[in-house]
């Protein structure tokens, strides 16, 4: 094979598939064969014309797949594998203090332009091109191939965004914002011990999502004094909600505000004469990839994975799935099937 | 002897020098003859009427002195000290989760009234009754009583205040407000390894406090991108200052902003993008009076004390300092001297 097959987003809703070369490994990448991507909401913004992004490019960042050509040690040839979101170059200022995620020169899966050095960088394609700087996990076979699809971007951030509360044993836990972020944060903070964990959302039907998993499941409005809060939603309304539940000693983790939103106001001697704690999360460190497959073999079982993933859809249905979106958390993109079994 | 000597804060500007019978120790407590305390900025406050206190009170929470009775364990008569300003249960809620200084049922060194349960309770007296659950840190010889004095309050704050920040090896430091915690915390910054440490502050004889320890000294205004902020002030455009400091990854510790003040603005997607912390700092655990006595013996000498310390004056004077401040950071107040020898 010479040639990967791949969804070109070339603007507003238009897709075009076309092949694309292979390209030859340098020293540190490998090739990945794609099975099945999901779609991130975030691609949903792009799309929509709500997020600017490189174009035309290969979209989706959630993937998984089976390493079919390697020239880096730590993988063999059939691995079943997801992928870190970002590359690293790992000698910036920022990757030297242990913030890759910011890298100086990062480079992001779905993220690079077609007609630049990363063309096969997305999902929705065939092959996945691996540069040298990614984090690449092996996937257990208990985990099956949607579910650790979302390992690369959905999950990985979970973990990062927990990493930041510190340790949640016996704490109380509000988490705003019920998609498929906080879905896995609310059973990922159980799992790591959290006393009481309450999800919060608008939509009723984002609240469903939590029924089974949070203790308590709630609208937005009413006093519910936390320890740590996470903030999933983006929204303003949202932070605010977030910081108005912090008890002494509490930690609000803002993960959602990626686009400009209003600003918040905040009181300084409620911050320190509370110990309290307001810190952000974007994107993740290479050991949170390794932490999402370790959380979605043991805790995957847990997410009501017949409410989340919408489809399967084929790569030629992909372009319809973005004009008329199915509405589910993540549409299960069916890229090449494997062994004739089901990948959702 | 069977009394104290007491300097009672009576309200407004009023001391009256008063015997207080020596109380019968209770199990976990301890008697401390005082040869030194220093006046906290914080005092001066209470007595100008900008910060509300029990009255009539003995004030005072910075000390040192000799254990004289002890009923605990971890004491023997005739060691020199410094305790904690606060007392806790150590099985609230808070102290429970490592927060002891935000104990529920927490009393102050300072700040208790002089018709409650302990009135022997402050540092401008003859003797200080420890209660249980206070922290007492021994302090070496090398540490003259002025010097250790200042652990229990500023030193230890700035320890707590450091810590929140994390390791600060290599990290780019900027200490805003530059009073005795702010000269404390530049100081002990580097000594935690910091690469750069800029001290800021609007007054040329506050920043001229810096001028022999910082790497930098800068009036407020201009851009300087830090990895840590330490907020320490209490103005709303100090805490701005901190804010607007922070490069990608960066911390602002706050801890000046003790009374109600103008809130600030914060922009999540700022916080969310740049992996930001706000975080907030009042008071300071046990570990940080250890720390606090640690890091005066150790790095004590590089405090410029000719332009920090005031006085010495009598106990007997004090009131007069407080009508007439002598305008330095820590007027030292020399309660009873030891063996001849000054304790400044």
């Amino acid at each position: 094979m010479t040639t990967a097959t791949a969804q070109i987003w070339t603007g507003g809703p238009d897709f075009e598939c076309r092949e694309i070369p292979l390209p030859e490994l340098a020293a540190g990448e490998a090739m990945i064969r794609l099975t099945t991507a999901t779609i991130c909401g975030s691609d949903r913004h792009t799309v929509a014309g709500r997020r600017s992004a490189a174009c035309p490019s290969i979209l989706g960042h959630e993937g998984i797949g089976v390493v079919t050509e390697t020239r880096r040690d730590d993988l063999t040839v059939g691995q079943r594998v997801v992928s870190s979101v970002t590359t690293t170059c790992g000698t910036c200022a920022n990757c030297a203090r242990g913030l890759t995620a910011k890298c100086s020169s990062v480079e992001k899966v779905g993220h690079e332009p077609l007609d630049g050095p990363w063309p096969l960088s997305g999902t929705y394609a065939t092959h996945l091109h691996l540069r040298a700087g990614q984090t690449v996990a092996p996937v257990p076979d208990s985990v099956p191939d949607a579910l650790a699809s979302t390992a690369g971007c959905a999950a990985a951030t979970v973990m990062a965004v927990l990493e930041a509360a510190g340790d949640l044993t016996g704490r109380r836990v509000l988490v705003n914002g019920i998609g498929m972020l906080g879905t896995i944060a609310v059973i990922a903070a159980r799992a790591r011990g959290a006393a009481h964990v309450i999800a919060c959302d608008p939509a009723p039907r984002s609240r469903e999502l939590a029924a089974g998993v949070a203790d308590e499941t709630i609208a937005p409005g009413g006093t519910h004094l936390v320890d740590v809060a996470f903030e999933l939603s983006g929204v303003a309304a949202g932070v605010d909600a977030c910081l108005a539940s912090l008890d002494i000693g509490g930690t609000a983790v803002l993960a959602g505000s990626v686009t400009p939103g209003p600003e918040v106001v905040i009181d300084p001697e409620w911050v320190v004469r509370g110990w309290r704690t307001i810190t952000g999360v974007h994107n993740y460190e290479p050991r949170h990839l390794i932490e999402a497959v370790d959380f979605l073999a043991a805790e995957g079982h847990r997410l009501p994975t017949d409410r989340i993933f919408g489809g399967p859809v084929t790569l030629e249905q992909l372009p319809a799935q973005f004009a008329y979106p199915d509405g589910t958390l993540r549409t299960v993109v069916e890229i090449q099937r494997v062994s004739g079994e089901s990948n959702r």
